[in-house]
């Protein structure tokens, strides 16, 4: 393939950017300068800023005071690439196979982040832009983006714009155009059930004391009833319900019961009652136990009663319902469901906003105009289980919710060995990016 | 202390014989043989007998067969010492300190089948015994007795009797003659809940799949109701119920719930409602939950929806309930309370029968007479919680259900670092063998 936009994302995917590793840290500047370089290449003006983290890449055209601004947001840094043995190629000597570019990245997220860089250039090149254009490439969004809002707060006045758009998420079906216009929130929480001051022996002390793995089990039990729903008093009194459009879009999904099922390895699925897989994952809270453990775990029996035991469970939240808000409703449902005879020790752990962008708005049909014109058909409309807390802090700062348009096939496989990216979505999206700032532009 | 029958229980103990040990096998063979000379040494027929395993010692008085015959069961192996560091003094040069003797296998179970031998030993030399005697004592209790079974269905001519008496349990409180008329059996079993074939994003998943973790606890919840009781269908359908004499016995047991919430170390003990807690422990079947395990269990969140989670549980059985029965009813009941859209791997693990023995008896008189004309005053009727499997061997084997009289007070560590055994129930224990013989005899 000698088109000069695949030979610059192959370039872009051979730099290893590994944030989480430290030996990294040089292979991290490379890449913002190669960023900064590409960008000024297209035309822009571009610089590194430095955090006390890594740099964050900036990219803006000249600006223009009669027209709108787009802020387009993405990532440099990758995940780590091992295990290495299950690649078939290494993960940073990009190749293509089939018509994908398999490499550390591709997908996640130089190919998207690329694509748009690519298509600002492609339209630059033949006149102005409808709208002012900032780049903010970040290299620390594998790693929870730790310096990031203090950034936002900080730069609030330069980023000032009227619409986000982030290329980071995956599309419906492969090929599928997608708008993904919400996504869950989070709150974690682990929860320490205590009993007797050491193990006991079962048999001298079982029936007179309590139990603290049993007492466990029947916490977890008292979290949801029989119909999947979550049993927490006040947990759903906050929960947007969805309208009657966003269950048509659910049911128009080209994301089908069989397909969750077969990439979960289940024969079965399994959820609350009223709701479709799709609007279980997307539009609907969960409590789900990350991890449960207590008392003696290896082969055979030994016939203890456990001094303690423990579990950690994620509430993933929906609009409008608050992190805070959910992990006191979650202790006070603990307190009152303490069986007798145990104490418990609660912590909280991180949390993280939902995401609510209402499609029906004027940018939400901006980006479903540029989806259909590009892809030749309407976009889907999807809500995603994953959570972006990073999205909470563009709308508390910039003032606006993110676009988050799919250009990622589902079997792209991010973070995962063999991560690829289809050539074709690749330039499809430079054509999008074009599309899309001409309707934001109305 | 110049007593040299405490001196011959020093040099007993000094013996490291550790079964689990294979270092100390020649150690195991030199407490055999300390055995037979000390048995012939008072003036019975010794030798010991090759098993698979450890050897077992026999001593006999000559046949009478005008009288009834005792055989007298104990153990010469002890626990492995370990943690050395949390010795006073250590295990194998044993101290006499404030009227106890400290040292491995003191109590358990070395005092305690001496005290019958010198008891025996001061019996002939005051004249002819009124009862054969019988010593029994293997050098595998430790270890699961694995041979013994094998050995009494070989001998079981050799070894027929009229009664048999352990002194291998403990006293109910410090200094109080106790009888053990029960102990519980025991019946294992590990669940193992099974859903995706790999652990899941719980934000890409969560909602969809039911989550093995959560299903495990409900499985575990199902297992009581809020009473305390054990809610499998048929659970209670073979207990014995208390008789009246027993529901007095355990009102006037002299352990106390304090002394157990003490032991235990919780400030609140708890259990099936209606019954006390010497009843729970004793009287009372149970199911408790010796270990769970299932997804994350390190440092933080991680936010998985875990392929598979594991409970290991164990009943307690009482009279007359049958382990096997047990594990049955259990099977049906998980495979009826399993929640939709997991698979469950149900895993039998050992099972053993519960003992009792009526103390009202003709036996079960003549050990109290004897307890009460050494201890001076009416001998407690335990309960026990733990269980010894071979007790049913010798009940099925030998035709006899056994004497459980305690020796060793509460305080004596058996298993744990500065286990001790009161010079003065070793004393004691001699007289008491001679009271209890006499009383068999009748």
């Amino acid at each position: 393939m000698n088109d000069p936009r695949v030979a610059d994302l192959l370039e872009f995917v051979r730099i290893p950017s590994v944030s989480a590793q430290s030996v990294h840290a040089v292979d991290m500047e490379r890449c913002a300068d190669w960023l900064v370089s590409k960008l000024k290449q297209i035309g822009l003006n571009a610089h590194k800023e430095s955090t006390s983290g890594n740099s964050i890449v900036i990219g803006k055209t000249q600006r223009n005071a009669s027209k709108k601004t787009v802020l387009i947001y993405g990532h440099y840094d990758v995940q780590p690439p091992e295990p290495l043995e299950l690649w078939t190629t290494p993960p940073f000597d990009p190749q293509i196979r089939d018509g994908r570019i398999y490499g550390r990245g591709a997908s996640d997220n130089k190919g998207q982040i690329l694509a748009h860089i690519l298509g600002v250039g492609e339209a630059l090149a033949e006149g102005p832009l409808p709208v002012n254009v900032i780049f903010l490439i970040e290299g620390e969004e594998e790693v929870g983006s730790g310096h990031l809002a203090e950034f936002l707060e900080k730069h609030r006045a330069d980023l000032a714009c009227d619409a986000i758009a982030i290329s980071d998420t995956g599309m419906a079906a492969d090929g599928h155009p997608t708008l993904s216009y919400a996504l869950r929130g989070i709150a974690a929480m682990e929860v320490r059930v205590f009993g007797p001051s050491h193990d006991l022996h079962s048999g001298i002390y079982g029936g007179a004391v309590a139990n603290p793995a049993t007492a466990a089990a029947r916490l977890i039990a008292s979290l949801h009833d029989a119909q999947g729903r979550v049993a927490i008093e006040g947990f759903y009194d906050d929960v947007q319900p969805m309208q009657h459009w966003e269950r048509e879009a659910a049911a128009e999904s080209p994301l089908s019961d069989e397909a969750i099922a077969a990439q979960a390895g289940v024969t079965e699925l399994w959820g609350e009652a009223g709701y479709s897989s799709v609007e279980r994952i997307g539009a609907r809270p969960t409590a789900e136990i990350n991890g449960i453990g207590g008392g003696y775990q290896g082969e055979g029996t030994k016939t203890v009663l456990p001094a303690e035991a423990f579990f950690k469970v994620t509430f993933r939240l929906v609009a409008n319902q608050n992190p805070d808000a959910i992990l006191k409703m979650a202790r006070c449902h603990f307190e009152k469901h303490k069986p007798p005879g145990v104490q418990l020790d609660m912590v909280d752990g991180h949390g993280g906003e939902p995401f609510f962008l209402d499609p029906k708005g004027a940018q939400g049909m901006a980006a479903c105009r540029a989806l259909e014109a590009v892809f030749g058909k309407k976009p889907a409309l999807t809500r995603e289980g994953g959570s972006i807390p990073i999205l909470a802090d563009f709308q508390k700062i910039l003032g606006h919710p993110a676009l988050l348009l799919a250009l990622a096939s589902p079997d792209c496989r991010a973070h995962s060995p063999d991560e690829s990216f289809p050539v074709e979505n690749f330039l499809t999206g430079i054509r999008l990016n074009k599309a899309l700032l001409k309707e934001l532009a109305l």
